[in-house]
């Protein structure tokens, strides 16, 4: 059993990890940490969580004390606490982009200001458990990846690592609008956002050196990557609609057997057809179905941005970090409808 | 061929009366007026805008000079420039409710502040066509109902009138979020209105005592009238049910037959079976169908809260106001789907 | 450990049923029958049934062996199953109408057709645990109401018990489309269900006699009930507004107590404020709030069509007729987005 | 002013030809033919088209007196039809897929059964104004293309044309479901389509040899063409996400340029920022954005798949064949919301 607390406890993610860890065996949530809405019951701020209705939002960071610390903050504000939480021995699993590049230069190049924490910089371990599996066994700082590139990650190393294609890759990836966060926007009112398709991010959008990074690192870099996110009227999920050009004769089944093997020893990620986007709201899994178009393989990559892609892939990564098996509390079904 | 401005340009049903007007016979609009867009050009604020693609948005009411003026202001807003416009002979359709209660006292304690015009409050005349269309005629300023209202007045007054009910009224209004504006709110934010339903506005909503109001003016009016709004995940469209209870036996006939009468002379209502939104969207027209529930009449009205409950209603009473043809530039079919 | 079948499988409220009972911890899904989809396996009907991938649909109800049977299939098809069960021992659910109301005559006039199983229609407890909690311990059969009649009476007994309300009852539902099934209806076209709200059921819902027996059974019956259904563009859930007229002197706080009173050991049953829809997707939790309109009582109830409304309140059903608490492997949260 | 019938009358595609043609100035509608709802008044059908209510439906194509004969039938039917209604001196617009290819060898590949009418097959002129619009001019046969074929070689001709493009073009659409026609369908039932995205038509989609063929006769052929269509929980409107790779140095200005200069002449298609898609709703125009992501260009292009992508094309086309100029009844702006 070990003691956990959620900072960013009011946001979606936050609200996402404690839904999940309300349901852990081996997890206990002693803290909740939100500055917008601290002093409140949890009760009040999230009925839905029926077992931590008496919990009441602390207002910050410094009096965490707990076996793990769950980040779920606005950019910029994981680094501020992670030293400290280390310090006092709290593993830390970070939801947020701080950690994510290892280098300080690109940090700077890509979120436009210093990093504040070099020294843990490069000592986070990419929470990519079907990747870096070992690696966050044996580590103390998790930067969990977002939806995005948790979705084109596990889609495209199977490819990648079998040199199964060669050149340009092209996401055109579809989020619902929770990966956004709580707060309203302009393109998020909801007039706006449900009857139309918002492309955006060009020219550059964050991810794209995260995921370069990532695949640069398993040696298995593909040519230029072009990657556009689109907001779809949905809420919950993400569909990527991954685009390569095969290096040999196209052939469906063998790349289908790529994935096979590649997952073979993965839980989570599920190889077969184009999944229904409810099959993953609220799980853990990822649901990869590549098919031939033409003579290109074309990859289907589906999670829930705020699972996966989000809190319960941060869950895996505790129980990784615990030495737990990693399906521990993350075994539900997810809705059919 | 008369000359308009449009004051509140930038916001829904600004929006939706400057697209009406584009394509109206007789009316020119020569300004549009918006405080947060001001400079800038319609066809960078609204590119659906074709015709108006280089009117730029003038910042103030002040310098407004047209045959009418249409404000789609903020509550509270209308008050303060309308003696301006009257007195420089402009006739005005105000969407707002600044006018829409006759007694100062109870729109002081409907709206929670003291009413800045009082001398033409009383002169304002009901902007409700097929009930006031006479007076409308005859007037310089109509306050133009809103959406509810319209719904509700439309689908009360056949019965009313005839005595055909008796007892207390439930309406239960479900709108999409375009009514309630273009500012980005924690309801109106997609994730959160995507997928619920939201009833509001209790113990009292600001319609009621306007509804009333007309009523008894009309000499019709019900009993107790409990209202409840409910936001549902649509963007354009209303949909009221309303359930009375019959004075004599129930006969669905009868009640379609008191329907058709009433409005054999209105172009915009039709009578017939339950409508589907899209018909109504865009459009002047409310669709009302009388079924018998049990032993009760129970009336569902339909109309697009910025149509006939907004933009295009206000449009009709400008040609009531220049003694033209209610139709004219009101014509156009509705979607099917 | 009780082994439990599933009847009508490959449906919405089956596949909730699997998917409910595949985190059961004293439940044992040994069967599931399939019409349409026999000799498949759940694999490939259902993919997110992580744990049943393998299990293969049955075609037929007579080889059903089990210590429960969950029936999940169109009206009409329980009642000739029920007795071959019932004889061999196997506590039944039946989720669909077959078994709601007690009288042949009157499920004659209602269901248009006489009834199969007269034998076991008067033996039939009707399920709602809240209600009728201690005759479902002792019972065999349980006729599991279904959505609307759960929504509507969990929030007017109290009220009714109570005698705080008088005179006619007005309800308005709104429910999502998941709620009419897995077929594909011109009216759950997309095209046609995504952009409008559709009343529906006059002049007569089937569930109005079902409700209103079910009151008379506890002395509260209340005037006139009119019960309109509307399809609203959600997938699952639904709200119930319900109107009423007070007895006494309005009071919200002392009709807020009759509900906490009232539902003081009922866990399922949560009393507050207006909830969102997906607190109570996948759930078996049922949403009440009660607010004064006017000198109105206004209740809005919420829950999950597929979950308090059909298959986690079977489940709940099953811990009560297998002597468990009720709550057994119903406790997870809802999502807040 | 000219007579037109209209074919296929009751599906999504005749439903919007008959809205768009209540309002032109200069075509009078006067015959409506559907098979499946024979004999009924359009008043029934489509209460929408309030001017045509008492237009009633004709069984059959054979009675068919008209200027102008428009076939929105499904795939198979034109070609049945269309050499009498040409040997009666009845010009044709066809708005299904009969038409779009010019060899009855590549026809009868495509589409699996060999072509019924090949004397017209080669005559007929594909109808997309902006590039053929000579030859549409000089017709009496058009072909009116689909909506993912407008969408993708309006956006694609520029770069082409101006060999700006070289290799592999990726076209990643997405598709309200009206598209798929009013016949209920399990994918287009609303559980199972409003929570999800659906890509479809692997391994080839029909459009893609016919797309590749325009490109061809406009010596513009790029490498591959990989189509992937999706179906998004939207009901009218496409966004096209065109891929490809920069022939020369990566320059978003100069190639807004070549759009802009292409399209100068051709008032409905505006080249600007991303559009959202009520803007095109209803309308006959093609929105086009071009971005530089990393060093390609990306080619955003929305239309309505009933408006621009068929009836209103469909309209501009016979506008072209009677000679007149092709916006005549087609100008009206497009919704904000």
């Amino acid at each position: 059993m070990a003691t956990a607390a959620v900072l960013g406890a009011s946001g979606y993610l936050g609200g996402e990890l404690l839904r999940v860890l309300s349901d852990h065996p081996s997890i206990e949530v002693v803290q909740a940490v939100s500055q917008s809405r601290a002093g409140q019951r949890l009760g009040d701020v999230a009925p839905n969580l029926e077992r931590f209705q008496d919990l009441r939002l602390s207002p910050d960071a410094s009096t965490v004390d707990a076996d793990i610390a769950f980040l779920a903050q606005p950019a910029g504000e994981a680094m501020t606490v992670v030293p400290s939480l280390l310090d006092r021995g709290i593993k830390v699993v970070d939801l947020g982009p701080d950690y994510r590049l290892h280098d300080p230069a690109e940090y700077a190049r890509v979120y436009g200001r210093p990093h504040a924490d070099t020294d843990h910089l490069s000592e986070a371990v990419y929470g990519l458990p079907e990747v870096f599996g070992a690696r966050i066994r044996a580590a103390r700082l998790v930067a969990n990846p977002g939806c995005y590139p948790t979705a084109t990650l596990l889609a495209l190393v199977p490819l990648l690592e079998a040199h199964a294609i060669v050149g340009p890759v092209v996401v055109d990836a579809k989020s619902g609008t929770s990966g956004s966060g709580a707060q309203p926007t302009a393109t998020s009112h909801h007039p706006e956002a449900a009857l139309t398709i918002l492309p955006y991010g060009a020219p550059l959008h964050r991810h794209v050196p995260e995921m370069q990074g990532v695949l640069r690192e398993l040696g298995a870099a593909p040519g230029p990557l072009t990657f556009v996110p689109h907001l779809v009227p949905l809420v919950r999920g993400i569909l990527c609609s991954i685009y390569a050009t095969a290096a040999g004769p196209a052939d469906a089944g063998a790349w289908e057997a790529l994935y096979r093997a590649r997952y073979a020893d993965h839980p989570f990620v599920r190889v077969g057809r184009v999944p229904r986007l409810p099959w993953a709201q609220g799980t853990n899994r990822c649901y990869l179905a590549v098919e031939r178009v033409g003579d290109a393989p074309v990859v289907f990559s589906v999670l829930d941005n705020l699972g996966k892609g989000g809190a319960t892939q941060a869950v895996q990564n505790a129980n990784l970090l615990f030495g737990w098996p990693e399906t521990l509390g993350l075994s539900r079904a997810g809705y059919g409808v």
